[in-house]
């Protein structure tokens, strides 16, 4: 248990917010519901980034900027979109030391203002697919706000491709909700469940919604990722039409699909333990921490020399903190980056100097397997990055186990709510909107998504009984 | 002259939005002053973005992100802060479908909801030197707009940086000042004059501001980059103090500094001819384009198997498009990557399959230097890449040389508005703003810089002839 950071089986609430502030991952700001990502919370959210636009880039988009703000008559364009986001718009009505003659409004997400350019940049069949990404800040004004899950203003990346066909369009709203998978699985080690949202729980505008679900430390499940299919309602908002390859008017078929900054709070909370962090070496801001101990002028010469061979052991590719601050113990320095979630840290002291060798410390693992020996020779970058592949891969499956271990196909009602009130409930239903109500007022738990992937057959809804066609996952959620 | 350009000769100011438009860096946005950027000029602005990114990291720097939205009152801590930013406020007064009580604003620029967080998170002269820099969007009502120019929201990194010492802090903003040249000179290919802003033209808040400033196709300056030392006038308006190695509360020395979107602008002018854009290889989104030529299947097969043999030499690192459309001749396509700049084309057609190698064309030439064959294997990738080189260096020379060709050092006043009607004047300065207002009024031109690198000397003002210390560089500027 690290000092300051509540327990989790005391109050996982107040662990989270404990990590997040003792970690430096974050601060809150002076305007209600925002908050600040201090550099070491940025450097995750910068590795996060990186990992989701080289996946991007990979799959044929490339990157735009969109203003910022967006006449409010857009948003009122479509007109489930505009009642979605109505209530959590922030408006500019006054620039340059004038009332505006329309107000402006801050963005929430860029499906108007996009679908606006698009309209103008889409002629004909040749122009399509369009297929663009944008990294931006957006804002939503929230009610109940937490660091990095639901915060007023947050970081994301909004995709949005127009295509000729709604297959073209349904295939890359799949694609990219695969894409998140693949970055939610290899790089953050979160398994996720994709699948799509029910009809009451869409994104504002969309014909259909996808998400990737995670389970977080306290069982509870976090929306991690959304792919919209949205038809042709912001082509006929906006009047995106094409010249298809027969000469004839067509609306264009549009897609959105964005992570956020929330990506942050799921490794935090995926993964972390009481004492803090542990990070995902594919997204550590330091993979390695280099401690190296001594006492006196005598030993520290001998030590940072096998530092600096171990640095150089490491080679390129590897990012690397070496903490040689003189106001700090060994000890301290291992508290602070356990807390801090680096997956790995190698000591070296006097005596592995004599003996040629360097300790390696694992932060997923205890008592002695997290602990190992090896020389400080040339193969030593090679051990460093097995071990940091196997921390890698352990996260994923310890992430995964537990989720299983969370999830129950409950035979009745009863067992349901048993079932949600820690982990998962796997069970039909009849597809009702009025059982997926009944359900959350009845146990708090919400309709998390309809699997992609699941058996065929069919079963009686576990909230009513009647016929059900497929399954859904149900959770309680952030 | 490419199609829908007009001549530089003609109106400069037209060649400019022409070359914006046609080559799709950027869009006008529904929103006034605001604008679109397209892939092409994001793409750039991602190259920029990496070239600052990685100087500013290897001199220590960490990134971090701060709220959009800043309260009023922050704005109004710092009196000279204030006055400068007030005019050109974009202010947000409802949010979540209610007045709010106090009214944000959408960051001009961050110095003040950054002071307030760096008072809390500096305690101890161990927090020093804090080095934090910032990519964002910022908005600043604009009465006259130009695309990256000028525009009402634009992109750009802030770096905000406390320190223990004025002496330390007056380094750092000559420190980042310096990146900025080797930034512009290296990347960019543009040669810029690294100075002190007068009194009159310094950043709304600070002690001393740096600019760089280089010379566009029009003879024109353009502020390309700014560095401020801020002395303790932020730390005093948000009280932060720290304990100094004796104990004793101090307040912290801070600097502030920038470069934007304006950067492609000045990439577009420092460098673009009647033909359109010529970009740096540095930061070209496609430093090379290959272009095959054939006529029916019969030659297509065997051009193609030699584009890809081409591609394959190339090997990673250099940024390649294959232009393999079928629905435009070899012709228009070599038009088309004239016109957005990319540095070199590699034709292959027939014949030069047959003769067993390709032809590289220069975009920053022209005649018969321009063209070069180089056979078809392993030294490719050397001669491309040399060949990239080349262009780089001669973009920078050839720049420099235009900007030593427009600046005068005049003998008289009269001299003076003749070489600042055309360029730079290069003229003793007695320090008064009454002379800088007037060259201003009489001449349009304004005090660009007092260049850090001038021989000590002494002579007359060049304006009112009295005694002058120092020379200081004159220009029209955007």
């Amino acid at each position: 248990m690290a000092e300051g950071i509540t327990p989790r089986s005391e109050d996982y609430s107040r662990w989270y917010t404990d990590v997040i502030k003792k970690t430096d991952l974050a601060d809150y700001a002076p305007v209600k519901g925002c908050m600040v990502i201090k550099p070491y919370g940025f450097t995750l959210w910068e590795n996060i980034k990186e990992g989701l636009d080289t996946r991007f880039k990979a799959t044929g988009h490339v990157n735009a900027y969109f203003p910022l703000l967006i006449p409010l008559s857009f948003i009122q364009k479509e007109s489930e979109h505009v009642a979605g986001f109505s209530p959590e718009l922030a408006v500019v009505t006054h620039g340059g030391g004038k009332e505006l003659e329309e107000p402006l409004v801050v963005r929430p997400t860029s499906e108007t203002i996009i679908g606006h350019m698009y309209a103008d940049w889409i002629q004909s069949y040749r122009d399509l697919p369009l297929l663009i990404n944008q990294w931006a800040n957006v804002v939503r004004w929230e009610m109940r706000t937490r660091p990095f899950l639901r915060t007023t203003e947050f970081l994301w990346q909004e995709g949005h491709t127009a295509h000729a066909s709604a297959e073209e369009a349904r295939e890359e709203t799949l694609r990219m909700l695969d894409v998140y998978v693949d970055f939610a699985v290899n790089d953050a080690a979160i398994p996720v469940i994709a699948g799509q949202k029910s009809e009451s729980d869409k994104f504002a505008g969309a014909v259909t919604s996808y998400t990737i679900e995670a389970m977080m430390g306290d069982y509870k499940a976090l929306q991690s990722g959304t792919s919209h299919f949205l038809g042709q309602n912001f082509a006929r908002a906006f009047d995106i039409q094409f010249l298809d390859e027969n000469n004839e008017l067509q609306y264009v078929w549009t897609t959105s699909w964005g992570v956020s900054t929330r990506m942050v709070g799921a490794v935090v909370m995926a993964h972390g333990d009481d004492q803090g962090l542990i990070l995902p070496p594919k997204l550590a801001p330091y993979q390695v921490v280099i401690v190296p101990i001594w006492k006196d002028e005598e030993q520290r010469t001998p030590v940072f020399e096998a530092v600096e061979r171990t640095r150089a052991a490491l080679g390129e590719g590897i990012r690397v903190r070496v903490d040689d601050r003189d106001a700090y113990s060994p000890g301290w320095k291992f508290n602070e980056w356990e807390m801090r979630g680096v997956p790995l840290r190698v000591e070296i002291g006097p005596r592995d100097v004599e003996q040629g060798h360097v300790v390696l410390a694992r932060r997923d693992l205890e008592g002695s397997a997290r602990k190992q020996t090896v020389p400080l020779a040339d193969g030593l970058g090679t051990a460093v990055r097995e071990t940091l592949d196997a921390v890698q891969d352990n996260l994923y499956r310890r992430a995964l186990a537990f989720r299983e271990e969370h999830t129950r196909d409950p035979d009745d009602y009863e067992g349901f709510k048993e079932a949600v009130s820690q982990g998962f409930a796997y069970s039909w239903w009849c597809g009702d909107p009025e059982c997926e109500a009944q359900i959350k007022a009845e146990t708090t738990a919400s309709l998390r998504c309809i699997p992609l992937e699941q058996e065929p057959g069919a079963g009686r809804c576990i909230q009513c009984g009647n016929a059900a066609e497929e399954r859904a996952v149900f959770g309680r959620a952030y």
